[in-house]
């Protein structure tokens, strides 16, 4: 069975041709697949598939087997493989995933290769509620946490996961791990929280450090990024399309009128194989 | 450039045809390869190229770009590799290897398939000041260490690299990572030490579960199965053929009459392919 390994921002994907292989057990070839010592090895697989709805279906499913809805940098990955791959033969194009139907437009090189994907992320949901943040207040922009007798500033909201955001002076101070791991299993966010770090460079420039929740410190992570970049933009630290660098690689953040958030960033191929194993 | 991954008892490697690429920097192209994230990962590259005193020479590069010296998991692969590519034609023959030749014994199933790969390992050194082991005594057998106030019996043996043995009854009642890193660390080991914790299934068989100097928890360690082994016939709880069970797979560890050890096992390649981007 073929495949191509292929990363984004440091997230690394098996993806698999689905209208040349039909996949039936999707949970069993991720957890497969993404093994790192007995196989390639992932933080996921990606499958292309053809859909009703779009120009062409993704199907996300995470190394320990779940589904995942969608995935910022899975689907810079997914979309550079569809257009290389002559699946799909336009610059703009609809992917249906489980978290309904994005827009993708791709650049291209001299070679027909893609050279940067931006894909739209939905609007951010604000409401303490929807977040969810146990709060009394309608939306959670610069509140105060009390941790271990240090005051917090932070702000909450939802893109797609709960994030949370704090912007500090020099990243290289803190304590990623000890303070992630207690900001994100505060009890004021029932449903947990992802934690950003965001160093702020210039108006048009930020540093993320990045605290996932139930996978600790990341190599970045594309919602976040775009969570960072709107809370920056409210609170009037950032303009509405900022450069982010997290550790994983670079991304553009733009933020539409109607909140709409787009990000574009690259993505690349480091291999094309052939399973020789895979039960 | 075409590669191939495998992986023996859970250590896996990336696999290069010396005789096809001209490699100029080893250590550049094991970091690149076995990145996890941004490229296919690995424990480690080999490189197979002509040998003027062997049939075929076997490079071996760490993950970290340090080059080893051997690697029992590593040139069971390696032999696979060569044999099935038709680079060796011959089911007995020699590796020029770091630490000296290795002579291979390979048997084949019935599509000319390597199904197991036994190498000859050395001998195992027993001198407390070749281990090293800081005790006031001429071999290292049965004594005692005193653990947090916990008394531990252990051997110590050179197969190799350092490795210390410790028998337990139940090999799920210990904690591995808190016991592992004293012992590696405590100040008898001058050059630290490898820690293999054995359960004893019968006089044929046992369970290894692994800490290793510098890696902490393992899958299984080659050098290991071996020292265990060693140990075990000595001391008389074991035979000298023994099936050794690690939490990566199993092997099957012979102590021959003049102490050489031989070590048997399988090897898989889990996938071919060809880097897209190795820069």
């Amino acid at each position: 069975m073929e495949f191509t390994k292929m990363e984004a921002a440091g997230n690394d994907f098996v993806v698999f041709n689905g209208f040349k292989y039909e996949i039936k057990d999707y949970e069993k070839l991720a957890l497969k697949a993404c093994d790192r010592h007995f196989s390639v090895g992932a933080d996921g697989i990606l499958v292309c598939e053809g859909s009703d709805i779009a120009d062409i279906k993704m199907i996300y499913y995470n190394s320990d087997g779940s589904r995942g809805e969608m995935c910022g940098n899975g689907i810079r990955c997914f979309s550079k493989y569809v257009y290389e791959e002559g699946l799909i033969d336009k610059k703009i194009f609809t992917v249906d995933t489980l978290a309904g139907i994005k827009t993708i437009w791709i650049e291209t090189d001299n070679e027909n290769k893609v050279k940067t994907v931006k894909v739209n992320m939905g609007k951010p949901l604000f409401r303490a509620k929807d977040v969810p943040v146990d709060l009394n207040k309608e939306k959670i922009i610069e509140e105060t946490i009390d941790i271990c007798g240090e005051k917090i500033v932070f702000s909450s909201l939802l893109v797609g996961v709960p994030h949370t955001v704090i912007f500090v002076d020099d990243i290289r101070n803190i304590d990623i791990n000890e303070l992630g791991k207690k900001i994100e299993t505060h009890c004021i966010f029932p449903r947990k929280t992802n934690v950003n770090f965001v160093e702020v460079v210039d108006r048009d420039k930020i540093n993320i450090y990045t605290w996932e929740r139930g996978a600790g410190r990341t190599l970045g992570c594309g919602t976040g990024s775009c969570a960072s970049v709107v809370i920056g933009n409210i609170i009037g630290k950032l303009n509405n399309v900022v450069n982010v660098k997290t550790e994983g690689g670079e991304l553009e953040v733009q933020i539409g009128e109607d909140l709409e958030i787009y990000m574009k960033g690259g993505a690349n191929r480091i291999c094309d194989g052939v399973f020789l194993k895979l039960t």
